[in-house]
């Protein structure tokens, strides 16, 4: 077989009820997951519904823009099950009845104990020059054809037929017609730094290259860059992985929180905390909770966080944290001699190293002129000293409780190990 | 404008994100609830990279095929954004600059206190023809365009901006342009049963109407049962969503938490304990915080949520709570009598008319033979008495610590005005 060069793959997945509000298609991601793995990339997906003339166009579309195509799902017994003719129709071919599959049928019937109904038999048609895909988990086999340019397959819906067919029978038919390539990649987390700000640092350094391929991912106070370097060999895959991201590294500074994928501001203040052999108490108004629910989610928290105290009210910051009545009266509960006492009596009543607090105007109504709604202070407590800062989120509520609560994590995993000897710092008493 | 009778519909995502084996488009299935409730069908679903070509070939064919096209995502301010582009160059229409955008875009920055990067001015271009549809959780309008033959529209990806512009804005526009057809829908929120048991209990009666059209939704601890009625006569409509829906709402009891289709169980807890004038305190262990959290989910929840008190370890229950040593001792903190005294400090330690508690195994380690991984006692003292129930949800920490949280939430809104005289009632001391 000839070694071509087949880059790009189309998915099409098939079937009516993947166009309903209640149901995604999640075949695609295991399709998609070997493919990269393969040096392939995905350029679009699509969903067809059970619908011949629409998915021979579809087919028709895809295979002129990219060199592999995809299908899953349509291959079962009913008159709803379009895929086989319609990639026929696509492709100029003939749908013609396999004797042998005909009797692998037969023979799966014969186990399962069941009668064969007589429209199963259009699972045993097979495209011309089609190969067919054994499908020891369900009736009907899959298929896969060779094109000019590259390579189309016909694979079955149901996740648990689908995966071992992938697997065995798909990845190692594409081996062939793929050239050996070598897929890297490398992950920045990064938090304390809004999406478009982000870009304006770091776009001077990535958009001189399309290999690396950049993206830049955002949830409310969280970042994600990824680079994804493609070469035929590791060590430059690998090197141009460090002349795009080292220079990345060094603009993010201490905003880039963990390099590994799959990690979290949590999961990366948890190790510290550990590391350091320290712990953590909360004291939340304007979070609310939230901080600790944070804190806890991780399996084993109960190692470094000790306790919680969520004070809503003035009267109950006095109570149970001992914020004195007169700090309050003087300063207000959202101040930053408040946020102080407040991370203080965390820390001291609890016994833990550190103590975080959290007070501000989540709204929508309240705030002053000076500190409107959507001002938030942050406090910490160590054993060395105390600070505070003031972050203004602007006026939603959920944003604000969202981001004061990555705010203070962040907060925490740049203080411990440090000696919090920053500007705004005051003495511990 | 004229009265077209568009049935079909196309949506487009747009991310190279959601070409990836981790990502799948999910904001499509809130753009199809709200179309299905128009009476369009969608009749083919598509995610495209940052591809600005493929894009534009994209938006054309599905133009040729369909009446209304929706594009989710690429309204942002990077290069990488390319929606707004693709669509004007398919049109063939101008994308300019809108003066009245750009100080809408300046004062969003000025609110949330962030300079502007001069890239986001991208995002205050409209194409030729284009109405802006309002964002007020984002900074990204979209836009919307009716064609000879029906609409387009560009909407944002973060869904929480998506989903209340499909509401407020995308759907009023979309009205006009179709034929006019009554629709009318039913919800009930329904919390405290799983999903297999639900649709055992429901599917006798929903199952024997097509019309309404049921459909069940569910997320950890939390289900949505939806009729969809369709008829020419809004009197029509409502006779057949009575016709099934009251004997639903007989079966679900008091597992029915609302039937307003936007509610959540955190907003029905605010409004009892609004009405009833009553006030409730927390002391978590097993959730972390995440009670405290939810009940401060909603403005002004300083009306009614005093304190919260998260105490992890033993020693935090007996110095914060005043939890007796002995009792720790002897029945361990994951306990009954734990639970009980738990709630009980909680109320009387803030004030609250109601203490609400939480303690069990989380897991994946810890548990005893009695009560393995995945038990939780659940506890609340009230002005009459006090309550504990005792729950196994699994060995998954992510869902234990959700589904506890809901259980809580649960167990405050069915005590809210009752006497708590229940089997397992214990007098308050």
């Amino acid at each position: 077989m000839p070694h071509l060069s087949p880059k790009q793959a189309e998915i099409i997945a098939i079937g009516s009820e993947l166009l309903t509000p209640e149901r995604v298609d999640t075949n695609s991601l295991i399709v998609t997951r070997h493919l990269n793995l393969l040096g392939v990339e995905v350029a679009a997906k699509h969903v067809i519904g059970d619908d011949r003339v629409r998915l021979i166009e579809a087919i028709r579309a895809a295979l002129e823009r990219s060199d592999i195509l995809i299908l899953i799902g349509g291959l079962g017994p009913t008159e709803d099950d379009v895929t086989r003719d319609a990639v026929a129709v696509a492709l100029g071919r003939k749908l013609t009845l396999s004797l042998q599959q005909e009797s692998i049928l037969l023979e799966k019937f014969r186990q399962f104990n069941r009668a064969m109904a007589k429209n199963n038999l259009r699972q045993a048609y097979l495209i011309e020059g089609a190969e067919a895909l054994p499908n020891p988990r369900g009736s009907a086999p899959g298929q896969f054809l060779s094109t000019g340019r590259g390579a189309v397959a016909l694979l079955p819906g149901p996740p648990r037929e689908l995966e071992p067919m992938v697997e065995n029978e798909l990845v190692p038919r594409l081996k062939p017609v793929l050239p050996p390539q070598v897929i890297r990649v490398r992950s920045f987390r990064i938090t304390g730094i809004g999406e478009s700000d982000l870009d304006t640092l770091i776009a001077p350094v990535y958009t001189k290259y399309t290999n690396p391929m950049t993206t830049v991912l955002s949830s409310p106070g969280d970042l994600w860059v990824h680079l994804r370097a493609q070469s035929d060999s590791e060590a430059e895959a690998d090197a141009l992985l460090r002349e795009v991201g080292n220079p990345i590294v060094e603009l993010l500074g201490d905003r880039l929180y963990s390099e590994r994928a799959g990690d979290t501001l949590d999961a990366v203040v948890a190790r510290l905390l550990r590391q350091h052999h320290t712990t953590v108490a909360t004291a939340e108004s304007v979070t609310g909770g939230m901080v600790a629910a944070r804190l806890t989610d991780t399996a084993g928290s109960s190692d470094y966080f000790v306790a919680g105290y969520v004070t809503y009210t003035d009267e109950q910051k006095h109570q149970i944290l001992g914020v004195s009545e007169e700090l309050l009266a003087r300063h207000s509960a959202v101040s930053e001699p408040v946020a102080a006492a407040m991370a203080q009596a965390a820390r001291t009543r609890s016994g833990a190293t550190y103590g975080l607090s959290t007070t501000g105007y989540a709204g929508p109504a309240g705030g002053t002129e000076f500190d409107p709604v959507g001002t938030v202070y942050l406090g910490i407590a160590g054993p060395a000293a105390a600070k505070v800062i003031r972050v203004r989120y602007g006026s939603d509520r959920f944003r604000t409780r969202t981001l004061a609560t990555q705010g203070a994590l962040d907060l925490l995993r740049k203080s411990i190990g440090s000696l919090l000897m920053d500007f705004r710092t005051r003495p511990t008493p």
